[in-house]
């Protein structure tokens, strides 16, 4: 049974009901909402109306957009021959941070996870062979997370892909700058001795 | 600079700006309220606007309340003589679940903290001593916190209200239930010494 209003208990368990808050935490932000201006609460709702109905995936590369297509798939300065796949949105902006590629990309939103039931269906593995399959396309790079889904994931699309006559390769694996040779664990030491480079 | 579109960075910057919530934490909500369906997503953002909106503080107690004046001040079950003084909304949620107080309660929204800058002009003083001074009241009970800040304004306002000639009380101090003298801090056993009862 609880004491409070019942608008307020039901903000309450909105917030609880968010990945990573539990209820203490919920009802702290609640009665922080309580404690805001009016104008900055109607902000903070007006922010994920907003942001839920005017961000979508953009067609063509699946990454997450206001305008249809995004404005990577738009920009006549991306080369357009080459895709880098990655897991979400979110490593595609630690790619466009490093300032180092300049192609486009395909969010996959997921990896192949039997663990977790979500299989090639489950994301957007379709939507890159149908790309791939346009022909314009002459190099896809993985940029799938080195663990063994991302590994899963990169194989299997690559078996799919590689008979439009695509290359496709991969983000190297190595030692990440400034690491310590001493506190490197051993499977990266073992890629890195693999794939040593002629200088 | 961003590379998500503006109206999910907007979100991202609102989560942010919750107490506790870190910049990681507020990209991971963010994304989850896309995930959302859109009817939940749009729910979640009313719930904000409508605690906001229709959660106000009762006349008579301050206590919060989606009527005025609230459920409990407005029963007649209760006993209108006996006001408990309580800091915050969650502690008349604490004590009613106790289910041992059948008074009413005065919510001052905060305690006299010179460090922070909060007299007693900054929480609900005056409409304490306006209540007592209707006459109504026979007893008071001070159930502040028993820390330096909770003490310091039980005290002023003992003195504030006393002249009225009514009763003021606090709540007893002393070991908590289930508790293990040994482990049981100097401070409590002091009071639970000094507050020895007859058995």
């Amino acid at each position: 049974m609880s004491f409070f209003p019942a608008a307020l208990d039901n903000l309450v368990e909105k917030f609880a009901s968010l990945p990573g808050v539990g209820f203490k935490s919920a009802q702290r932000l609640a009665f922080y909402i309580l404690s805001l201006p009016e104008g900055e609460a109607k902000d903070f709702a007006d922010a994920i109306y907003e942001a839920r109905n005017s961000v979508r995936c953009c067609s063509v590369c699946q990454n997450l957009t206001d305008t249809d297509v995004c404005a990577i798939c738009r920009s006549p300065a991306r080369n357009a021959k080459l895709v880098c796949v990655v897991q979400s949105p979110k490593d595609v902006a630690a790619i466009e941070r490093a300032r180092e590629y300049n192609g486009r990309y395909h969010v996959l939103h997921g990896v192949i996870s039997p663990m977790n039931h979500i299989g090639p269906d489950d994301i957007r593995v379709k939507e890159l062979v149908d790309r791939v399959a346009q022909g314009d396309i002459e190099e896809v790079i993985m940029a799938l997370n080195p663990d063994t889904e991302g590994e899963t994931t990169a194989k299997y699309i690559s078996r799919l892909i590689k008979p439009f006559g695509v290359k496709v390769t991969r983000l190297a694996h190595g030692l990440p700058a400034g690491a310590s040779l001493e506190f490197v664990d051993d499977a990266t030491i073992g890629q890195a001795i693999d794939g040593r480079q002629e200088m």
